[in-house]
This record gives structure tokens, sequence and C-alpha cells, in this order.
């Protein structure tokens, strides 16, 4: 009865950490993965193996393609996928991931505040199920327990 | 030797009928898809059809409902994807619309400005192309004839 | 722009003939399929097919294979897929009919009286679009030519 | 050696329990999944995560929207399908789930009493074996480790 | 509503051409496919195009080739499959297609005469629909356009 | 590194023991499957759970639906499958179980001894191997593990 | 009965043109898709659109996603792959898309001289047909007609 | 967190032998496939099994067959491949490979040195990340578990 779970979103704050603790603490069975969040590191990583691009462009893209390479096979192993919005950031990965995952038929979970209704309407229309909070995303999860 | 795109991207200005203009000018065999352009037709499909809803999250549910079932038959009827990103905007239908292009394996052109590089750096990477302004977008659908 | 649609849903009344007469009437570009509507054909097409069967099993197994046949060639043909639930009747080949679509991912059309909301609740959750009857139904296949 | 098995059907008696007791009785290597069966919790569940809805109609489908996320990944984690059907409430959910399964090409066993041999004789005619009572599906199961 | 059906089976007699005459007379729009008819052509052709090969097994498996490259193409341009058993040969071509058409889940109707049900039971149980004659097989296909 | 084979064939004499047999001698890591060995279960598995049918068609159509709800399953369990032809016995099962699994893009090892070169033209030219005993056919497997 | 072919392999010599005057002078009904055959302009497009690269790195990644773009469409549209190997040139596009192919199931000719019977032996192998020349793949190609 | 990665290139040095080596000292947990690498085992397996062919062709031909069935089981299991190429040998098997792993939605990681931008261009924009050594491979499979 184990689950297995990519957690897209912003990289900004500690809210993977914080549902991962909370899962923890609930002793559910659930292997979480998402993306880099050492922001650093995820901008970096492409030079870091490949050495110095030409422009930024091409830094970008080289970074984005060892990005991408991680998070497809963790998707691809992945029985569902959460995505969070919040206020900030442009979170143009996040409505990717979202989109690929419903491209894949990955169920879904969207959580999306009050004030990004209208703006993700349509994501929200083609999710699983939409929840306001991690809290809510986590008692989602646990339902598949009981 | 026909073409069917379907073009993502927001409803706000009159890309599709410039991209469209000039296919039609240099004679290209190309049937074009999109989202419903008449923004408020599109917020308020949902409520012309099916009545005053009781509130704002499930008025907007049910004209994406409406959205999403339009927009996935023509993607499902297209052979590539254009998605064009701008400076105003959330933008997040588009990179959805864009997420599930490519989870479904359809061949995806990104037109992004320079201004657009690092956020969407992993979309770019997974396009099949990218390029910077509309024209660029259809001297690539131009060389399908070449 | 032309659209194929597979009228799932009881053969009773002549639902499907109001809303072809209705498509026509407004010239709307659209090939409905459907099961065999003449009920006692279809109840009797195994055995004028295939003689007489034992007993009343195999008589309706004989029938509902012939049936599946025109049905499963039709479905593959269409771009969605409306299902129709009524207060009379059992009508589980429509709620099979809905599954199956969904199950292969063809946009679907729920028709659902007020009085059904709670049985039918899952299967809306999971159509693409909910609507009270064939006149809203009709309105959404006529947002795609819009 | 080991199976797994959705058993898509109605909750309101104990034939789950039953299956599982016998499938343990005869120390069958199988795990079972099945839909939420506490039913006041299975209704109640979308508000209790995400708070009042506005009117029956939503209430019903947010409590659906996190019952079909569970069956989703249940059913995409089993390697057969069997739906039950009885002679009391609708059971259109049991039709859906039969159908969804068939659509994706899972293996599946009818359970249908002798009252309801025509009606379902579609369903029966796509579903892998058709039986009468849930010892025989017990006895097909167990044929597969023979 | 035209038809594209494949036609699997012994190519000694004339079978085909009996279904394809009757088919015309009834002016069905069906667009029927097969393998290749004439024997000697069918065993030659991996000569006749590629020149004298080592051995027995080298020529049969030479001219299988093209014969697969021709059956690949039409069977995936086909609505249906129609597989037809006899008396003589051993038919293992026929027996193989109809396989193929199960694992891609084509439609198929079996022609299955009295004298071969046992031996044909797993695959008669597999396909959509059992007749015993030509005739009863173009009565199903007939039953498409009603 | 471990495998799972599917054996197809008649069930006859002992091939698959022998098969087993020596693949243990060398301590393969193999997990095979194969169809129900007791040949009078294999005919009576219908009428033992579903009671005496109406005829010899339906007694069989039975058994069948119960044998290949059976293979459905190790077929989808297995990496790749072996199909045994001898000069006794029909053996369509064998032909079809092999084309399904070259629906299904599983790879295919055939066993034809020299005297059924002809017949097996088209099946050998799609298997992913041709060999002429079980022998060969497991240091094909042999070589897996080099 | 027509047929799309892309053909695959080098743009150095008028093979293609020599494979569509023959099929031509043999009246067969077949579209001919292909990579750019203009060198020159398959390796400026990418810089012919979207302006000077920074390095021969760049210059290439941006020709090729705009002729992969190309080819992706082609290939989708054709029921068939041509992929002709010659002695000169590393060929590996040829390699690709013939990989590719197999990869999407399509029915693929490999057009080898005895030269490079070595070297490709697992591609031919993968190859639904064999031949040496243009002219032998054009016998197979109206073998389908026959 | 454990991965499973093909190796796809040539044989005739111990490149593989150097990634595992150091993917075991930086205690990876992943699991290398790859195909047989002793060369002369490789080229007389057909033989070994099936005794000696006719000609040169027949005897590769062979051989190739067996060693594509352990390939395509061993890249079914694999999350990811790696094509790596050299500047000697032609390497179409490699580029085979790839192509497979793209048609199949493998990521893909290509190891190309500098020499070889212009001929695998088309190969290296299709792949997941291209890098130039296998340490630089192998930092990319790090990357996985940061």
């Amino acid at each position: 009865m184990s689950l297995s779970i990519y957690l897209a979103g912003q990289i900004h704050d500690d809210w993977r950490e914080q549902l991962k603790q909370k899962s923890k603490e609930q002793n559910l069975d659930i292997q979480f993965y998402g993306p880099q969040e050492e922001h650093a590191l995820s901008d970096d990583i492409g030079e870091n193996i490949l050495d110095k691009q030409p422009n930024q462009v091409y830094r970008d893209d080289t970074g984005a393609s060892i990005n991408n390479f991680r998070t497809d096979i963790m998707m691809s192993k992945s029985d569902a996928v959460i995505a969070l919005f919040g206020e900030s950031y442009k979170q143009w990965n996040t409505a990717m991931d979202a989109g690929i995952a419903i491209g894949l038929n990955k169920p879904l979970i969207l959580i999306r505040p009050d004030s990004l209704i209208h703006p993700l309407k349509e994501l929200s229309n083609k999710a699983s199920v939409t929840v306001e909070n991690i809290d809510q995303a986590l008692e989602v999860l646990k339902y598949y327990y009981k």
C-alpha cells in the first residue's frame, strides 16, 4: 500500500519539507520525489557538469536539460503528482509539470490558494482534486490508506 | 502536405490573427486551432450554458470544463502545438497546454521573448523548437513545405 | 472543423433524433453515431444472425457481442462521447460506455438531470463536462465552432 | 505469483469482507483494493477536507474527486478488477469502473446474479469472465495459482 | 460511415471474392484488405525481389518478411479484422493475425465452422463476435450501417 | 537480473517440465508461467465453476474465458514469451498467444522443428528469435545473463 | 489504397528523386516524405531563422531542432519508413530515424548494400524487410498494391 | 531511489567497466545493463546456438536476433539509456538503440566528443542531455540522488 508522489512547484520555501514532515508524523508509507530544491545548484548544474556556456540562453538550457532528465525519471516512477501554486514567482515549471502529468494520465492534486482561482481554472478543472493548502493535500493522500 | 496547428497562449491581443494572416499571405495550407479568443465569452460560457453558479469557484470551473472540452478535441486533431509567452499575464494555461502537448508527444514550438529566458528554461528545453516571435514560428512551419 | 460524436444512453425515447434535428437546424457539421435504436432488433440481432440460442443467457450474449462490435468501431471513430442518463431504466450500458470513453481518454459530456446528482457524482467528476439536458449538450458542441 | 485485485461494486453490505476472508482461509496471496466502504465517510470526504460547499452538487463533486483520485491509483496498481452487481442500488459507479477497466485493458470478472442477465448483457460480453457469486469469482482467482 | 476490414485466413479458395461480391451486391461501403491471394506469388515474392536464397528456411523467411510488411500496413489501416478458419490447412497465419488484432485491440470477427469449436475455443472467447460462415459475417458488418 | 517467461504451446507432453528442470539445473533466475497443463482441468474449469452449460459451444466458451483470464494476467507479468510448435495438434492457441505477444510488443522466441518451416514462416519472421528445440531456447535465455 | 512513406538516409545524392521518379512511372499512389535535401539549407536553417548562434555546437543544435520538428510530423503521417545506407558518410541520422521508427512500431524497409551486412546486422534484424537497392525497395512497395 | 540504466555504444574498449567502477566508488545504487561485450561471443552467438548458417548474411542475422532479444528485455527494464559515440567504428547500433529509446520515450544521455558535434546534431537535439565524456554522464546520474 505504499505510494510514490512527485511534488511539483516552486523551490523558494520549505513547503516540501513541511509536507514530508507531516507525512512522517502520521507514519504514511510515501516516497516523495521533487525537483532539485537547492536553487543555486539547480541553476548551476549545467555549467557545473558541462563547463561555461557561451551565454545565458545556453547556460540555462544546459541546466534545464539535466533538471528535466531527473524529473522525467522521477515522474515516471510516481503514482501521482502534487502541484502547488502560490502568489509569488512565475511558476511555469509547475504548470508544465502538471500538464505533463495530465498528458501522461497521472492522477494530480492541485494546491491553489483562493487568490488564484481564476487564472488556474482550466488547470484546476483538469486536476483530479483541487485543495487550498498542503494539509488538505496530505488529507487526500491519507484517504488512500483508509 | 496540409498541417493542423493548435495555438496555445494568451487571448488578450491579436497574435493569432497576425499569424493566420501571414500564413494566408504565403499560401500555406495550415488549419489553425486555438482557444476561445472572445475573452468575455470564454469566462461566461459556463454560466451561459449551465446558468448561474453559486460562487466564483464554480462559475470558473464550469466555464473551464467547457473550454477544456473544446481544447482537448482540437489538440487531438493537431499535428503540432505553438505556445506563445509574453511579458504580461500569468499564462498558466499556456504552460499547461504546452505540458499536455509534451505528455502526448505532440511536436511543440515555443515562442519566448528574450526577457523570459530563465523562467521558461525547462519548458524551452522540452519544446521541439524555441523561437522569439511569431514570424520565426511561421518560418519553422514554412520549412515543413520546403 | 467537422466533429464525430457517439451518443451513449438509453434507446427507449427519441432523444437522439431531437439532438440530431437541432444540430441540423443549426447547420453544425457533426456526424453522430450511436447504438442500435430499434429495440427489438438490438435484442434479436444475435439470434437473427446466429440462429436460436439454447437459453436466455446465450441469446443475450450473442446479441451483445454484435452490438459491442458495432459500438467499438463507432467509438474509435468518434472525437467525443455524450452519455445521457434519465430517471428510468438501469442504464448500465450508458455507464459502461462512459467508463470506456474515460479509459480511452475520449472527451465526455454527461447529461444528468437534477434528480440523479448523487448516484452519478463519480461519473460526473470524471466527465469533461456535465450538463442537465440535450439543449445544453448541443450548446457545448456549438462552442467548438465559435 | 501474487495478485492485486480491485473490487468494484456497491458498499452497502460486507461482500468484500466475505471475499477477503475466504481468500485468507485458502491462503491465496492476493492484495485486495476497493472503494471507501464507510459510506458516510465516502459521502463526506469532500467537505471533511475542503469545508462546506455551496450546494449538494458541489458537495458531491468534491467528495467524488477524492474518491476518484483514490480509485485511479488503486486500479492502476491492480492486475485485474472484479465488478459485482446486485439487485439493489443504481450501481453506476460499478458499471463505470468496469468500463474504465475495459478501456484500460484490465482483465475483468463480472459477478452478476441471474436476475440481471439482460440489462448487463453488453457488459458481460466485454468482461473476461462472468460468474454469479463471490465464491465462483474466488474460484477463478484460485485457478490462477493452479 | 465507410469501413475498412482486413480479411485474415487461408488463400486456397475464393472466400474473399465471395464476401466482396456479396458486399458489393448490397452496396456496403467497405474497403477490404487481405493477404496476397496468388499463392505462388506469395511464396515466391522473396526470391522474386531478392534473388535466390541459400535454402528453404531463408527462401521462406524472405518471402514472409515482405508479406508481413504488407499485412502490417493493411491491418493498421483497418477498423476491424475477420479471421476465417476451415477444416483444411494449418492456418497458423490466421491465428497469428487474429492474435495480433487482439493485442492491438482491433475488433475481430471469427468465422468458425461447427467442427472446430473445441480447438478454437480460446480464440473464439477473445474475438468480438463468432459466426459460422461468411454470410453471417457480412450480416454483422451490415448491422454497422443500420 | 531475474526474468519472467510465459510458455505458450500445447499441453500434451512435458516440454515445460523439461525446460524448467534444465533452467533449474543451471541456476537461472527465471519465473516461468504457462497455461493450465492438466488437460481435463483446462477443459472442465468452466463447468467446474459455473455448472453445466447447455451445449458444447458454451461449455467450451466458459472454460476458455477462465483460461484466458489466467493467461492475460500471466502474459502481462512476463518479460518475454516462448511459443513451441510440434507436429501434432492444431495449436491455434499457441499461434494466437504468439500473435498477442507480437501485438503487445513482447519479445518472442519461436521453437519450430524443421518440418514446420513453411507453415510458420510469417510467424517465424515476426518472432524475435526462432530456434528448433527447447535446449536452444534455454541457451537464448542464458545469454541474457552473460 | 494510397501509401505515405518517409525516406530516411543521406542527402548527398539523388536517390530519393530516382525512387520518386520510378514510383511515378509505375503510377503508384504514394506520397513520399523525407528530410530537407538542400544540404546548405538543412545546415543553415537554424541561423536563417534564429540568427547567428554563439558557436558551432549551438548553430548545429538550432538547425537540428527545426529539422527534427519537420521530421517528427512527417514520420507521424507515414505508413512506413525506408532507410537507405551507403558506403559514405556517418549516417547516424539514418540509423536514429530507423530506431525511432522501430520504437514507434512503424514498418521499416532497410536498403543495405552487401558491403554493410555486418555493421547493420542488428538493424537489419529489426527492420521489416531488408533489400539491397532502391529498385528492390520499390518492388516491396508495389507488392502492397498487388 | 535505485536506477536501471542501459549502456548503448561500442564494445571495443572498457568504457562500461570504467563507468561501473566509478559508480561503485561513489556508492550509487544503479543497475547497469548493456550489450554483450565479449565481441567474439556477440558475433558467434547465432551459430553457437543454431549451428552453421549458409552464408555471412544469415550468420549475422541469426546472431543479431539473439542480441536484439537480450537488448529488448534490458531496455524495457531500464529507467534511462546512455549512448556513447567515439571516433572509431560505424556505431550504427548505438544510433539505432538511441533512436529506439527516443521512440519509446526513455530518457537518454548522449556522450559525444567534440569532434562529432555536426554528424550527431539531430541525435543530440533529441537526447535529454548531451555530455562529452563518461565522467560527465555519471555526474548527471548522481544529480538524480541529490
